[in-house]
């Protein structure tokens, strides 16, 4: 979003505030007519033409969307207009849709539940991040052994080259990003409110460190609030962004094992974390490990021993870039475009990426993918100004 | 052992003083010619006729013989007379060998590794209190939780009528014994020096506490002490008389391992308590469930639960005794008999199994094996003269 929207994403932006995420029947809609029909379907009142299994000739069928069209039209009066919307992002919010280069593709795991588009705010480009990327999740009321865990752990990937994504909550939540952050590592927080919300409020600051270091995401809206369903309704967000979950501490019935369970239906790897079994915070863990078939971990070398694809292995820091990009990315052709971009960085200040693409002599689009890839393996890194080399 | 040996139990209790345990060179012979002869052949120094591809037609088989031989016969000068040995009935001290009523059938599942003949003191059939019975491993240097744990699982298995079989030692093993005996449950100490050695020596009283109320076992012949190696050869039996083993606390390279290791070479049942990753003393249990496919049980309820056949379930205490005995073991001629042996049993002071044979109009054998299944339920029990109703 750089200060203009075209029309599908102003519809999906526009959905976002008057949708609940993963409403799989505007999912379904999106899938078959576009944002910017869905939208003027919703403001005109009358669904596009009935496609499919839920057609015209069922009248309970008719009902649904009837009523569904009237839960997203209660909210037309509060629709910013697009240069307000667009202007969010003087704030330093963007927003990403499917089909842009900064959406991460395996959000499209969750079909017609994947969100409508993202708002994000912060430095690190979000594909990237996630491409090597772990969900680190647990308790709010973590025990001082969650705490201390979820840190190292989350410490220990980020050092590696791994994002640690969780969800910005007390407890094993900002210990992982905090761990990540002192390791001076990417780390992504998604809330179940705006990213301009500070929730909870004692982590205002955390968030903003994430921003500054990492990104801060959410499927809703800036200035939304979060609710309980909402917390419930993000967490298969987490759980799709991250290449795998890993449980630190949660209790028999939690928030946490529902990010885990998403993680198991998405058929990611699952990884645990054991702990004294006299340990309520622990039980969850223990489920986890012995009927949801995850993988019981004791180190941080275990997670990314069991995220990596055979060979890759546990990202050596010092491996060489192009080497390190493709082995990645696996595109063959990228390493002498990745290092023409890396040439063409600025050390400091930042450059839009029109720029970076004239001294680079490529494309802005290769440019931008190429970017992305840069930054997920720690060269690059998004500023106010655009992109810079990463301080290492 | 009542006074008298046959010249096979004789010659199996003198192979327990001339060759260390699991010696399957000896183990071979005795499947091929029985001990009597076995013994004859180290008195005279000369093998019986060769069989199989221990052939004589290569030399370097019969060194090795030759070498075995040797090493049987340096022991021959501390060996007791067989008045001598009957004697030690006198202290206590009971020689079970294969094929005897208290033979438990499982060791057979060793091959040529099994013991040659185990001594025994204490009131409990050996055999049929390893019917429902679990080993319970871990470290000598155990943590507080480890300490709990094993108590806890002992004092619960125990009381829903399982026996915990477990070495002796300080720690785990300890902690698992006194569980037991708490619960006033079966507990079987199998140990790596003589029954009547009191090792360590700060065990003597619980030595003695689990032979009033539980059995101690060694496959070394009294007076014989404990070293290294005895209690590696020693795992083997624990793993293989209990019904599955479980390891609530052990370090990476640890005996509670070997036990472990054991019981997976068997196919039996293999269970640990995971405990915070931050202790040495779960790493090993942490290797049992990750690598060694063990299962990890965080209740007694879960440890039967893996080790019950299906169905048969928690065992309930409450369940009436025929149908107990005979959902045990499941021979559905049982439940007659042993009801007539029940009926036989004096309730205090104790009877003999002839003398109860004639009471129940069975013959003798009938009556061993119902009064084994008898106390392997908890309804009768060994003593000094003889059986007797136990009490609840």
């Amino acid at each position: 979003m750089t200060g203009r929207l075209d029309d599908e994403s102003y519809a999906r932006a526009a959905l976002t505030y008057l949708a609940e995420p993963g409403d799989v029947r505007l999912g379904g809609l999106l899938r078959t007519c576009g944002a910017a029909r869905a939208l003027r379907a919703i403001r005109s009142g009358g669904f596009p033409a009935p496609t499919g299994h839920d057609g015209a000739a069922s009248p309970a069928a008719r009902a649904a969307a009837q009523r569904a069209m009237l839960r997203w039209q209660v909210r037309l009066g509060e629709l910013p207009e697009a240069t307000e919307m667009a202007g969010l992002c003087r704030t330093g919010i963007r927003l990403v849709c499917p089909g842009d280069p900064e959406w991460p593709a395996r959000l499209d795991d969750l079909g017609a539940a994947s969100p409508y588009a993202l708002w994000l705010r912060g430095t690190a480009d979000l594909r990237f991040s996630c491409v090597r990327s772990v969900a680190i999740v647990g308790a709010r009321a973590a025990t001082a052994y969650g705490g201390y865990v979820a840190s190292e752990f989350a410490a220990s990937v980020a050092s590696r080259g791994w994002a640690v994504v969780s969800g910005g909550a007390y407890g094993v939540d900002a210990a992982a990003h905090r761990g990540a952050l002192a390791a001076d590592g990417v780390t992504v927080a998604v809330l179940a409110c705006g990213v301009d919300v500070p929730y909870p409020a004692g982590h205002a600051d955390l968030l903003d460190a994430i921003a500054a270091q990492g990104v801060v995401v959410s499927e809703w809206p800036p200035g939304r609030n979060a609710t309980r369903l909402r917390f419930l309704v993000r967490n298969r967000t987490i759980a799709a962004l991250a290449a795998g979950t890993l449980v630190v501490e949660a209790a028999s019935r939690s928030g946490a094992l529902n990010s885990a369970r998403h993680a198991r239906d998405l058929g990611r790897p699952l990884m645990a974390v054991p702990g004294p079994i006299t340990s309520e915070l622990s039980a969850g863990c223990h489920t986890v490990i012995r009927e949801w078939q995850g993988i019981l971990v004791t180190s941080a070398a275990d997670v990314i021993e069991h995220l990596s694809p055979l060979g890759s292995a546990a990202g050596d820091p010092a491996t060489r870039p192009g080497t390190d990009a493709s082995a990645l990315l696996g595109r063959d052709a990228l390493d002498l475009e990745a290092a023409a971009v890396l040439d063409a960085l600025p050390p400091r200040g930042g450059m839009g990426s029109v720029k970076i693409a004239a001294r680079a002599g490529l494309d802005p689009d290769t440019v931008l993918r190429c970017l992305g890839a840069l930054a997920a393996v720690g060269f690059a890194e998004r500023c106010d100004q655009g992109w810079r080399l990463r301080r290492s």
